[in-house]
């Protein structure tokens, strides 16, 4: 038996509506599918804080710019309801491109500020795309909790400033970053990576945990930190990297020195593929 | 007795749902305030098709332009909710400025390709502000239908699109012009002209009239019907004219030879008033 799927927004949004008016507690994870651990962690706070759980899986081609993967971006919905199942999601929705932009789609949402620095400025338009397609699933699977990966620090921000600033009747929940041995953290884009690269790839997390033994040590330095966090991961993988930044958790900002609740980010390309990490510490 | 005033955008949200989880239908008329007849209808309208009517009075900061009339929109809270008491309307949303836009408030909603024409092209940032008040009205007011009028003719394609392109679970009802007895459409601008001013503002909606009538009688050249309507208008009154547009009802694009449902708008200025006015017809 697979996982209930469905695929026309009205009726998910339906399906969500008649469970609440029953007095259910819904639970919403999105997705762009090819699941992981990390996925699945999401989907089990959603399982212990709701009576139902509801996954989306669609990759949105307006979150990728025109030189990105959005056409090889890896796709497997037999397997992905498979997964879903043996964790409990009760409802896959699961649209087509067509349903979700229909002609003449002609409105987007706009994060300002907090879009400008990391994968913002490496990725013009990207968090556009995602802060509009959340902002219609919000709509389309009315919930009450959602649930997002600290992985996708970034992102995380913006949709809880997102959901704040546009009074979206959603609570966001950000659940910590699921890794693998080696410390990588999990992502769809790992499989992107051949057996040097793969093994290479852990030395991201390596570079933060490196900065967060000089932090505890007392560095507050932020250059000298960034310094470390880029010799470190160069030294160790021949990785080409986008940017180490360190920032503050509210404007998202590069600080100069370290103080209250901080943000050190990587993004790092290993052959194509283009990978992030990051860590919260409080200095 | 005054209406029922709720200032907290919480509050609002929870009268509503509690509303419509009793089986109630909700009607949501949002305004600026300073109310006239052309609200009135909305009222009405909302009224006949609902159990409950909210009205929300907000001028929206993010609407104006540094030099447009923020400062000096006419406002009058009391005679406002006299007004609404009379009408039936069942509770004024009436929130501070400060309470609709937090502290570092960063999230804009935008629609492209529509905003680009008419009142777009003289306000910009204009729509920008209007699109993202009303999502966060949409979402603090769930109600189940909402009324704009057809003065604001590019508001209402503009919000009828936002809300099918992001989801939102709201009707959206456009509402036929109230006009005064020498045919100016009501607006709470209109408090601002003098009385030669206000004499000469009935030109606008002579000018749509004396279009129509060359339209009935068989000219389809949009250059030849738009140089008719500004000759009239400048022949009786000192307006100075912002645009005249004639535009698919689609796309709103200038269209050069008329065919199906087309918008004829205008814009002009009676002293320092910026008045808009528009007519729509099938050809």
């Amino acid at each position: 038996m697979n996982v209930k799927t469905i695929t026309s927004p009205s009726a998910m949004t339906r399906f969500v509506k008649k469970a609440r008016a029953k007095g259910k507690t819904v639970g919403f994870v999105p997705t762009m599918g090819y699941l992981h651990d990390g996925h699945m962690a999401l989907v089990r706070n959603a399982k212990r804080e709701n009576d139902i759980v509801v996954m989306s899986i669609f990759v949105n081609p307006a979150q990728f710019g025109p030189k990105e993967d959005y056409a090889k971006y890896p796709r497997d919905f037999k397997k992905d309801s498979r997964l879903a199942k043996k964790e409990g999601v009760d409802v896959i929705f699961y649209p087509a491109v067509k349903s979700m932009y229909l002609p003449n789609h002609s409105t987007y949402v706009t994060v300002e500020k907090l879009t400008t620095n990391l994968c913002g400025r490496s990725r013009p338009g990207h968090f556009k795309g995602v802060a509009t397609v959340v902002t219609k699933l919000f709509n389309i699977v009315p919930a009450d909790t959602s649930y997002f990966g600290q992985k996708d620090a970034q992102q995380a921000f913006i949709i809880s400033r997102m959901a704040r600033d546009l009074n979206i009747p959603m609570k966001i929940k950000v659940v910590p970053t699921v890794r693998e041995e080696d410390g990588l953290a999990m992502s769809s884009r790992n499989v992107y990576l051949d057996g040097n690269e793969r093994r290479e790839a852990a030395a991201l997390f390596k570079s933060l945990s490196l900065a967060k033994k000089l932090i505890s040590e007392g560095e507050r330095n932020s250059k000298k930190i960034i310094r470390a966090i880029k010799d470190f991961t160069t030294k160790n993988s021949s990785a080409k990297i986008d940017y180490v930044s360190i920032i503050d958790t509210d404007e998202l900002k590069d600080i100069k020195t370290l103080k209250g609740r901080i943000l050190i980010a990587i993004a790092a390309y290993f052959g194509k593929t283009r990978l992030i990490d990051n860590m919260i510490l409080e200095v």
